[in-house]
């Protein structure tokens, strides 16, 4: 049976500033993709939604974020590696430099990834009986769990988003369990930023990673995996780990690359061959690639452009060649003119099973006008399953 | 106040090699109301969704199957003209034939319809007190239903739908009246194997039609009528048993169409004519051609041309001519290269009430084009009641 590569470009769509960084790139190989498959245009989540990056991948990947979504911690935690269990309570963790009462840098000066995962060690274990899991992953990111008792998701975060004092964890009802978990997460703040500020890795910087900044508290609940619910036996190759942690969520497979660093200078080739040799044991390949976000976010317009290049250059011919079907999109539109997510759509193409348009270029112009339409982020998973020949027919 | 005929061309979309069977066909009268009228891509049940020709053609027809539908069988029986009752388990049978134990034919030589239908009568008519209908169709094809009290539709087939031994029925959960109802089947299966093997009809048959397979179980109630739901008065000209049973499910009338076999040497001109005729007593006339799909399911490409361009020559005209509302469409895509049904759009024309596109020709790429864009299953009737001036304004 054929087998299928779902390429997701994050933050792939943008405005016209007169051109896309889509229209400007050269991009000859996903312009031919696009001449010889189908293309369309793809609202993630649903026409004019502001995805998240989280909803959008649960439900391009056939998880309603309506009934699976249970907040960005714990698929952070899942990304990071911690082997979560039922009722965990997790969050997305940054480290952050706190001088005189304030947030100064929510990102520690983009602290590198070795010194922070040193820093780990130094951090409380248990806390009034309920295990602690403090974990980083690249740079000032990671991830906090909560494993214990009468633990609730319902606290806010700690994370003030923007310069200031630390928020105070708040219950967000009445019951006990958001409020014990508040108490718990008050404590673990004052008592980290009280031994990283004596860490000795903090001695000597600019900024010290003194505070740790949690945020998207979430119960943890074991879904049905991918494999039972769609029939294919799937691997994820991604640098970041909110997508690792997504696709461990699903209970895909990680297929680790060296060099997928989450970021711009990830090794692009090789984790397109890594997809394609995954496909000698997989059925599907989840492969992500988070560049053009980040250049977007950073409102810079030459640096998607040039990730869109480096994509076409160094993935797009190896993933064409390995005969599965393609599926190449993005998980939102991240306009440069924005620095944010943005629920325009975002242009698709696939490549392999379906029909053709005459549309011979990937852009999003151009998809616009292309015979799949506009086709919405629950669409996938059936369209990759039509293509390949899994779908089950429903009747007779 | 405006009529509507609804053609549907079972199977007619297709996958390009490199022509679709309708881009290759010659159809100059679908292509001349293809430009008159306007057009788009039809997701008979959803986008993606592989549908079977049942549950596609309750869609289609303003019944949701995800309400309405209870399983093939039901409907096979109501179009062979078994006048069910509430509560009857019906299923779709084949008469086979066995050899050592083993189907060795699904469609026992595809026997002739008029020896088929003499050999019902050696079936058994009862057994443990409930009562046994057994009634053949075209060929191999009929219906078997189960009357009385305690039984359930929650069994097994019978049909291995592959070479091998007939399947034991089985109860699908462990209430009794699956148990009851699947020894009632393996009781029929057996009686009516040892009497079909003595019937003098089967003596001289290379393939004795000597079993009888059973699949689709569904248990029968009584939906609103189309008239009820619509206020249509509806009339449905087919050939195939299944697409009668749709139409009589919704209390359409059937119009008895001598020479439609349901197959690829239906007379099309006379459902065409019988159609029109239809138009002076109804306001609403669905009209189904099964040969598409079996020259798809046969993978022969050329059969499947050449249907289209029987359809093309000896129902359009006359359908154009009738001053009616046109919708013509497939009830989902059978392409010649899978032999099967797939989740892709098939290109739908709406001449009459709708406004115009610039869409020339009816093919999946051109329609694909066109100014209705990509529509559902559940918005064609909605469409007939808006292009013939029926539907009711929601609001004031």
């Amino acid at each position: 049976m054929k087998k299928a590569i779902l390429l997701v470009i994050d933050g792939l769509g943008d405005l016209p500033t007169p051109k896309t960084p889509l229209q400007a790139a050269k991009k000859p190989n996903l312009d031919k993709l696009a001449k010889d498959g189908i293309t369309g245009m793809l609202a993630p989540v649903g026409r004019f939604i502001v995805p998240g990056s989280d909803t959008s991948h649960l439900q391009m990947l056939g998880y309603d974020p309506e009934i699976y979504y249970c907040g960005r911690g714990p698929l952070e935690a899942l990304g990071v590696g911690v082997a979560l269990e039922e009722g965990d309570v997790a969050f997305r963790a940054n480290l952050a430099t706190v001088k005189n009462g304030k947030v100064i840098d929510r990102r520690a000066g983009r602290i590198d990834t070795a010194t922070a995962a040193t820093l780990a060690k130094y951090v409380p274990k248990e806390i009034d009986g309920v295990q602690i899991i403090f974990k980083t992953s690249v740079e000032h990111r990671g991830a906090l769990v909560l494993r214990g008792p009468g633990l609730s998701c319902c606290v806010s975060d700690t994370d003030p988003h923007s310069p200031g004092a630390i928020h105070e964890c708040q219950p967000l009802d009445d019951s006990p369990e958001p409020k014990k978990t508040s108490d718990i997460v008050n404590k673990f703040t004052k008592l980290a930023m009280e031994a990283l500020s004596k860490a000795p890795e903090n001695s000597k910087r600019d900024k010290p990673a003194n505070a740790i900044l949690v945020r998207g508290a979430g119960s943890y609940r074991k879904p049905p995996s991918f494999h039972e619910r769609f029939g294919l036996y799937a691997a994820c190759i991604a640098g970041g780990a909110l997508y690792r942690g997504v696709a461990t969520f699903m209970g895909m497979d990680l297929v680790m690359v060296p060099g997928a660093t989450g970021d711009r200078n990830t090794d692009i080739a090789a984790k397109a061959k890594a997809a394609v040799k995954a496909l000698g044991e997989y059925d599907f390949v989840f492969m992500h690639v988070k560049g053009c976000d980040s250049a977007g976010h950073d409102g810079d317009f030459a640096a998607k452009k040039r990730m869109i290049e480096r994509i076409d250059r160094e993935a797009i011919p190896l993933l064409a060649e390995s005969g599965a079907c393609l599926v190449i999109t993005g998980d939102h539109s991240t306009p440069v003119s924005l620095k944010a997510h943005s629920g325009h759509e975002v242009p698709i193409i696939v490549h392999g099973g379906e029909r053709k348009d005459d549309v011979r270029k990937f852009d999003e112009l151009s998809c616009a006008k292309g015979g799949l339409g506009h086709v919405k982020g629950r669409h996938i998973m059936p369209l990759i399953l039509n293509i390949t020949g899994r779908a089950e027919k429903y009747g007779t």
